[in-house]
């Protein structure tokens, strides 16, 4: 987007205020980037760009394509935003000039990405065609291309990717049973290592905070396939095997997502599929110790920094609420209604506060984690995923 | 420092490449901020500007005063660096125009400080006059004076401050065995708790990740003073009382620091005073599990983010020496020898790298955790304490 474009872009944008800052230079704002943030316009193929001192939104950037399903991951500084669209774009974004720096159209069909912890690396995750897709991080010149491949001619849809330390990335075959780890020392000569036979259909995925558990839920049945990273042969477990066996299957509305940390303390939060029912796993025995009844089937189950509380979305129908869990006796303490289709929610790095989007009002709220108050509301139109810099510092986002 | 000062500066700087970026902008440079960080130069009064992406020196800010001691926290956005100095200087630093924005002497003699979670708070420790003062993180404007008075005319010395979840501070009174609570939720007016007989002398302090248990060393007696700040009514426990009882003692050379996490899953790693060993202790007993025995007196015990590792540094004689344990076997498995007197680590935010000041050698090692291998390394006048922008999204730093 060139300058001019850009004035007039942020001429509609409802917090003018927020712009005093770019007088300060000829071509973009003298400002950190440590509180920056971005919204996706899920139906407009526009990415917001926010700030979380101020609650404000300080412009937009068009072009994207395809947000239907978008992430974002960003550069070590905070300068850049990595776009994974839906339609296979990957997209750098600078965020302090607000314009597009690199375009590629990296698959027919994409569901996301990962940057390695040196921010060297950016890696897409593909259905059509399936496999992974790994990028300098400077220029998104291809570096390598790991097809998912299973059988003759067969090609998996991946999800779950994450980042591991070392330029290293674990992900899930959704079509072929089995979880891949890649190791892109070399990257244009990666490295996979495969295990095979984790249990059907695994759909998402999370690494722990330390990056030793890699869990990936399983769609085909009951449970999650674990994997401990820091064994000196790591091997496949099953964990929560027919945690809902024997019981009337609801439909699912929604595939409930995994990323994201929902580990508080020594306990993980994951999305019982189908149920509502959030499960509670001791992360060292990986047993079962709770199950929460929530108020629909929860797709993201996310603690806050602190591991104080967990907070939870819904899907159809009753994505209009948020609930939030106090891990000290996992107990629901709160039940908000922020908006309508809620789609994700996104904490400030220290948790004072939470930002959730209501696509179907055109509204992103703002929460503060201890008085329930709403601090702010900025309006975008059908707002999906929020992603702040601050995961450019932590592993698995 | 004005901008011609800067340049005169900057040309004899041993990095002038990383000066490229400066082109783009009249008065400073585009770049994100998330990526930098500071080192203090000890003998000079001079921070040091750098940039972990690139390893590289960018620029010096003079005429900060006493650094024997100093410490340094970030803005939200990491912009700006608050400098806490011996001699009781506050200093806010603006890292992309590489100079100072705001300075105050807001005490004789001070030993570091902290900003609240939201960004809008600084507060520094104080020695002389004992007690905290919370300044407008803004414009340093003097807010709140809480002086740490226990008996008539009587002021402590304050040690172990760290920041708590909403605009919260705690803090140790090593001359009056007390910890004390501070609410800032109205600067003007803030609300103290406090905690009496804690132990004596309490020396520094850690607040865990979550914010949950801040924790007391003690320097007058064996044992630690640990609070539960998530329970309903606060009380002080001691833990791993008389650790070194019934021994010889050794001369204590240096003050062990506790500042920072040392909390690696769920096991907390503690210097004991004198002691050539590293305390492991259950975060959920709070009971001693191991003793490893280490290279000399411990003075930093630091966690690498993900918990895998834990550095050890050491006082006079054994200061050349830096340790690492591998946190599944609780092992030494590396020993280091950087340069001479090391005086501080950090993490990259994501830890495959760790930066250490080895001040006789006027040198900062870039390390690399996992192959041990040197990346880089700075020449940087008597360097001490290392801090990057990523402290800013997390607590208790």
């Amino acid at each position: 987007m060139k300058r001019r474009e850009w004035l007039a872009t942020a001429a509609s944008l409802s917090s003018l205020a927020a712009l005093g800052g770019l007088a300060g230079c000829a071509s973009a704002p003298l400002r950190g980037t440590g509180d920056l943030g971005t919204v996706i316009g899920r139906a407009n193929g526009t990415l917001y760009i926010v700030d979380t001192s101020t609650r404000a939104l300080l412009g937009e950037v068009k072009g994207l394509g395809d947000l239907s399903h978008a992430s974002v991951v960003y550069s070590r500084d905070g300068l850049f935003a990595f776009v994974f669209g839906r339609d296979g774009a990957l997209t750098r974004v600078n965020l302090l000039e607000q314009r597009i720096t690199h375009r590629v159209m990296q698959a027919g069909n994409s569901i996301g990405g990962a940057i390695s912890a040196d921010g060297t690396l950016v890696a897409a995750q593909n259905y059509t065609p399936g496999g992974i897709k790994v990028f300098d991080a400077r220029t998104l010149e291809l570096l390598a291309d790991v097809p998912a491949a299973y059988a003759p001619g067969k090609l998996s849809r991946v999800v779950g990717l994450v980042d591991l330390p070392g330029r290293r990335f674990a992900y899930s075959l959704f079509d072929a049973d089995a979880i891949w780890v890649t190791d892109c020392s070399d990257p244009r000569h990666p490295v996979t290592q495969k295990f095979e036979g984790i249990g059907r259909q695994p759909y998402d995925a999370l690494v722990t905070p330390n990056g030793r558990h890699y869990i990936a839920g399983l769609f085909g049945e009951d449970g999650l396939a674990m994997i401990d990273l820091w064994a000196d042969q790591p091997t496949v477990r099953r964990i929560l095997g027919g945690y809902g066996k024997g019981q009337q299957p609801l439909p699912v509305y929604k595939m409930p997502h995994l990323r994201g940390w929902a580990v508080a303390g020594r306990h993980a939060y994951l999305p019982a599929i189908g149920r509502h029912e959030v499960l509670v796993v001791d992360t060292e025995s990986w047993a079962e110790v709770a199950r929460i009844p929530v108020a629909g089937q929860p797709v993201f189950v996310m603690a806050r920094p602190d591991g104080g509380q967990v907070w939870v979305n819904f899907s159809v129908p009753d994505y209009h609420r948020v609930q939030v869990v106090d891990t000290r006796n996992q107990a629901v303490i709160r039940t908000l209604e922020p908006g309508k289709a809620v789609l994700h929610m996104e904490f400030t790095p220290r948790g004072e506060a939470v930002w959730i989007s209501s696509r179907d009002d055109n509204r992103v709220s703002v929460i503060d984690t201890r008085s329930m108050a709403t601090l702010a509301r900025l309006d975008v139109p059908a707002p999906s995923g929020i992603f702040f810099t601050s995961r450019a510092a932590r592993m698995g986002f």
